[in-house]
């Protein structure tokens, strides 16, 4: 039975109907994609989702399991305003629950893209840059980090990226909410690049550049990144109008993805505001 | 029966012992350390252990899956060098394997600990110091900035820390061969310091001064960081001589605690060496 038939149905066919839809937009990309919506749990994230506004399109908690006062609050509040909300036991919500501990509370959000003509460059500390990523944990990571540093977000080129993988989201700690994210393609880019002339950086250990040394041009740069193994793209490195490399021992691995881009982030930051 | 009997047995019976025992130290802390010995696979972890001298126990290889050409004529010449080594069957091979590819090669290695009152200060760009981690993810990853950045390597407080996980040798990705190791205790720790005057500094949001703002002392600092949620321990505080923070945005989460270590690598690097 199609989830979007649910209101045809009886109750308990409707209530199978919507834990069956949180189910696969958890687990399924496609699914996640078509419906545009990705799916949290636990406190932290469903009360940062409510404070930064995202739409809540379906809220399932447990009476039982949710003990947090904040979150009870905010999901009776919910209801209130028409956010459908599901009231399920604890085994249910354990079927939903990817976490060791069944917070009580999850719930489908709509996702939230910016188009790429609003970016516009004048207004943030910088970008990153993405085309590939191997490990949640590392794209996480990075979502975290650019938060803290005040990145404003992550331009996606094509489809391979996406930060609304549950284990995306459980890696960024909460921070996903307080990213803008962009999917574009590689003409759209270039375009947009060459209009607002952005200084765009790209990190790879063939740089003669060393990140400390160079100096970051005022205009908010995109600092691309390539993939775990491979590095810069041959696309990414294309789009590049600066190359940096961090400094390394000779003989040592790369360092971690995670690490080599908080460690941009954070030298544009040291460059911008200095110490404060 | 105990492995160290194994010589008295038949050649099958030192198989399985030999087998059994490299299990053990895989995956029993506490065997690990009675053992005095840690396990690695794959071509890398094994060329990188021969390359940096550590003492081989066992190898254990197989002759179908392993196909390195550096790692098989290194394996012969181990062999002849007097190294016990077991040519095993893909399977038996697989019943040792962490990782889903089987690389054919792995080793029983003498674990290497420096005495604390080896560590010469002056010889070193940092140090840093755990008592606490909960991810292995994030000490290797420690391990891998560490290395790559030029640090010394880590002093480990008390009993908690396992350097020789294989969990932390697997994200360390090969690193863990070019770090020192050292475990020691508070007392001892604070008479070094006392000793040597090395500076101390602690990793912590409450720090008044910032990361990029305060003035690192020359003498090789011992960089000491806290556990993920709980930050830097009482004992951990009073062994420090300074504080700083990693500026963050307000009412974002905290950094990944491997982004935050090398962050201060990084900031000892470049008040160091500068731009090269």
């Amino acid at each position: 039975m199609p989830a979007r038939n649910a209101k045809d149905c009886s109750p308990s066919d409707q209530r199978a109907a919507a834990l069956k839809d949180a189910h696969l937009v958890q687990t399924k990309r496609g699914y996640r994609q078509k419906r545009g919506q990705f799916f949290v749990e636990g406190v932290r994230n469903y009360v940062r989702a409510v404070d930064t506004g995202f739409v809540l399109e379906h809220v399932f908690y447990s009476e039982k399991l949710l003990i947090n006062p904040l979150a009870r609050k905010l999901v009776r509040q919910g209801r209130r305003d028409g956010v459908p909300t599901l009231a399920v036991s604890p085994e249910e919500f354990r079927t939903l629950s990817i976490t060791k501990r069944a917070s009580g509370v999850a719930a489908l959000v709509r996702q939230r893209w910016m188009p790429l003509r609003d970016v516009l460059p004048a207004r943030h500390m910088c970008w990153i840059v993405l085309e590939q990523v191997q490990s949640a944990g590392n794209f996480g990571t990075l979502i975290r980090s650019s938060s803290a540093a005040g990145g404003a977000g992550f331009i996606l080129i094509g489809p391979n990226v996406d930060p609304y993988a549950p284990a995306v989201i459980r890696a960024a700690m909460g921070s996903v909410f307080q990213q803008i994210f962009v999917r574009t393609h590689k003409e759209a880019l270039q375009d947009w690049i060459a209009q607002t002339k952005s200084p765009v950086i790209g990190a790879t250990p063939a740089a003669r550049d060393d990140l400390h040394g160079f100096v970051c041009p005022e205009r908010a740069p995109l600092l691309v990144l390539g993939e775990e193994r491979k590095g810069l793209s041959k696309l990414q490195k294309g789009l590049c109008n600066h190359f940096v490399r961090i400094p390394m021992l000779e003989g040592t691995e790369s360092l971690n993805l995670g690490v080599a881009g908080s460690l941009l982030l954070y030298e544009v930051h040291r460059q911008r505001y200095g110490a404060f």
